[in-house]
């Protein structure tokens, strides 16, 4: 840190890193006041300087030389904004072994090699802040370190991916389809040309790897979670769920209990009268469960240019503060626990199924039957429109270890009298119930 | 610090106290991992030692001489759970002025002295700190201080007192008189003997001033609050409401803006849509406005003993790790603005009038010309119920300055047609309008 205050290099002037562009320059007078220093971006990584002189005020901060960053030994702060595992994860790694720290947005890399990047920054004395990594810009990774960190935290739920809520509220409150959903959420701009790490789950596995690392203290990487998408969810489902008074939501949920951790990205069936159901369009939601605490919920904007940068600038500030205060570093990781991860067979739900039967007497007792010697016992029934000769059935069950359902839709699917198992979605429990069955 | 850990000195042995001192033994085994240090309960001052002897293990760490804490200089945290101004601002002096850091859940000191106390912190290089003192276990001190820090805060909207929160709850829900509810929740231990505090507004307001202070960076203290309470708001108030799609709540909205600072304590109408009124019975939550993160809200139990025991030991915790890497008193008040308060005469809203008036043909349009001649624009009518011979009336009006309201309304109470003004409750508008007109 020089007497002109603390210089901070930049990694990327995309969308996120044009929003951290703003607030550098938009905080520049309360810096002072809120910091004791000044925070001067000194550099700025991009590809292709020449086509981004119109987005800066001096284009002489402009590098495509990654040396210019990491060799400048002014250079105290590096926000990384490039996304992906390559060339961040070397960058990264650079900038911690010079001893400068790093505030990243990074989930793909949080979320695979956090625990190595944790180690290198902590034997440098530096910092890896990743606040922005989940849920834009709700804070949650800087209250599960500090404010709630007095709790043993059993649980967290989160709905932490805005592409595929937008596409669900969509179907649930305007009657959509997912494909007609997804187009609107396209030309929106809320989902990408290729949607697939959005709506198939993997953006929220992300997030929910590197949330149940810091909740739980035991490492849990994206290979750990247990990961579906909404591509099957149909308008049917959707509508079965309103009448028996669920919404349909893309789900991460974390636990820590007795048998282990459990992570997994699912489409869940949530009791409307949930808190966390009434979180709709793009917004991110997470649900916390901590034995003093008892339910807190974080809500706001999961994404964008401005809500990331806030988080970012949040992360920037703080290692700012502790680098004034001579405490660079002081922010650990704390994770160390090594808890086994409970496989998606042995977890517990509840299970809506949707299937075609035939329409006669005595199916649904057959059904009864088989889910009867699979352990699996019955809590709700629909029967409804007839399709053809073939009549829909929705079946709710209590709540019962996967292993068991899967097995019992292996014999029905291969009984005569069901036709086709539609969706098998799992309905949100009270998770200290499932500890216990 | 020793080198057995740090020692930390707890105030009162109340509710709150007993859950830290709960707290305190559950987490034991994790402090090392989690702090690099242990904290040992080295006294507890209450009034009465020999009636607490059955609350703790060590009956020997109980005390009810002061000068056994402050004067011990192996003690290195006081956690202060008395409550009051006198003696808690007292012990929590001489223990800043001894170098201790202090932890505090007191929020009628904070919000009435707030200000000298954080500067004898700073004096004497120990951290004072208040997580608990605002909405219960919910992180929001925190958060306002370190993840949002680089948001330029416009707005606080909090419902911030369980005990309203759970009276209003039962009068919409269940269609409750106010007395009744209020004698529900006293008899379910959600209202104390003497309800003044809570239902008067107060204690929402102590906590609207603790976080607008921090929000702002200007000091707001309990007296700059407009404050009513919930004692007038009536059945059929929240009958109206409910038909015209909003609940009553009562409501803490701080907010800075180009005529400065307005922080009020008011029954409001919120549209049902609002998550803030989806948040119900004894739960709070604090809705936070700033130029990069957009709207967040941070939503959990406001009160009780291991919610607040986990906002206190959060603190705790904090105050540990900066001490073991020397880093304490690092974080400022950063109250460095002197930003006017505007008076609730010159605040923006929409507002609910009920009031009986004679059955009679061109009784509203006397009314409306009324409001016309002070500005008033009258947004929504609905003419219902007979009372004998008059009939009641119900108006939504536009947003308008309330000085307008109340000249508008002093000539309405002495108009011969209108026989009494029932109820007038401000309607929630978005404070980014009610700047501009």
């Amino acid at each position: 840190m020089g007497k002109d205050g603390m210089n901070v290099a930049l990694l990327g002037l995309g969308t996120v890193g044009k929003g951290v562009y703003k607030v550098m320059k938009t905080q520049r007078p309360e810096m002072p006041q809120k910091l004791n220093t000044v925070l001067n971006l000194k550099k700025i990584l991009v590809r292709h300087p020449e086509a981004h002189v119109k987005d800066v005020d001096d284009p002489s901060i402009l590098t495509s030389d990654y040396s210019q960053i990491v060799d400048d030994p002014d250079i105290d702060i590096v926000i990384e904004l490039i996304g992906g595992i390559e060339p961040a994860c070397t960058y990264i790694r650079d900038a911690l072994e010079a001893g400068k720290s790093v505030v990243t947005a990074n989930k793909d890399l949080i979320a695979e090699r956090g625990g190595e990047l944790m180690e290198i920054a902590e034997e440098n004395h530096a910092e890896l802040r990743f606040e922005a990594s989940v849920a834009g810009g709700i804070p949650i990774i800087s209250p599960l370190k500090n404010s709630l960190s007095a709790n043993e935290i059993s649980e967290v739920m989160g709905i932490v991916n805005g592409t595929t809520n937008f596409i669900l509220s969509k179907m649930t409150d305007e009657g959509m389809d997912y494909e007609q959903a997804l187009r609107e959420a396209t030309a929106l701009g809320y989902a990408e040309a290729d949607p697939t790490a959005d709506v198939e789950g993997y953006d929220a596995a992300r997030k929910m790897a590197i949330m149940a690392s810091i909740a739980f203290h035991s490492r849990v990487t994206f290979r750990d979670v247990y990961t579906e998408g909404i591509t099957k969810i149909t308008a049917q489902d959707i509508a079965y769920a309103k009448t028996l008074g669920w919404v349909i939501k893309l789900i991460g949920l974390a636990t820590n209990g007795k048998e282990g951790i459990e992570v997994r990205v699912h489409p869940m069936l949530i009791p409307q009268a949930h808190p966390i159901a009434t979180v709709k369009g793009s917004y991110n939601a997470v649900y916390v469960r901590g034995d003093a605490v008892g339910d807190v919920m974080f809500y706001g904007r999961g994404a964008g240019e401005m809500p990331t940068a806030s988080a970012v600038m949040g992360d920037v500030f703080s290692v700012a503060r502790h680098t004034v205060y001579h405490s660079q570093g002081t922010t650990r990781d704390n994770v160390y626990r090594k808890i086994p991860i409970r496989r998606i067979e042995n977890t517990v739900s509840s299970y809506f199924l949707r299937m075609e039967v035939e329409d006669k007497p005595g199916v649904l007792a057959t059904i009864a039957s088989i889910f009867g010697n699979n352990s699996v016992s019955i809590e709700q029934v629909i029967q409804k429109d007839k399709i053809g000769t073939n009549a829909e059935l929705v079946i709710i069950t209590s709540p019962v270890r996967e292993r068991h359902i899967r097995d019992a839709l292996l014999i029905i699917n291969s009984s005569s009298v069901v036709k086709r198992v539609a969706s098998m979605i799992r309905v949100y429990i009270d998770q200290r119930e499932g500890e216990i069955s």
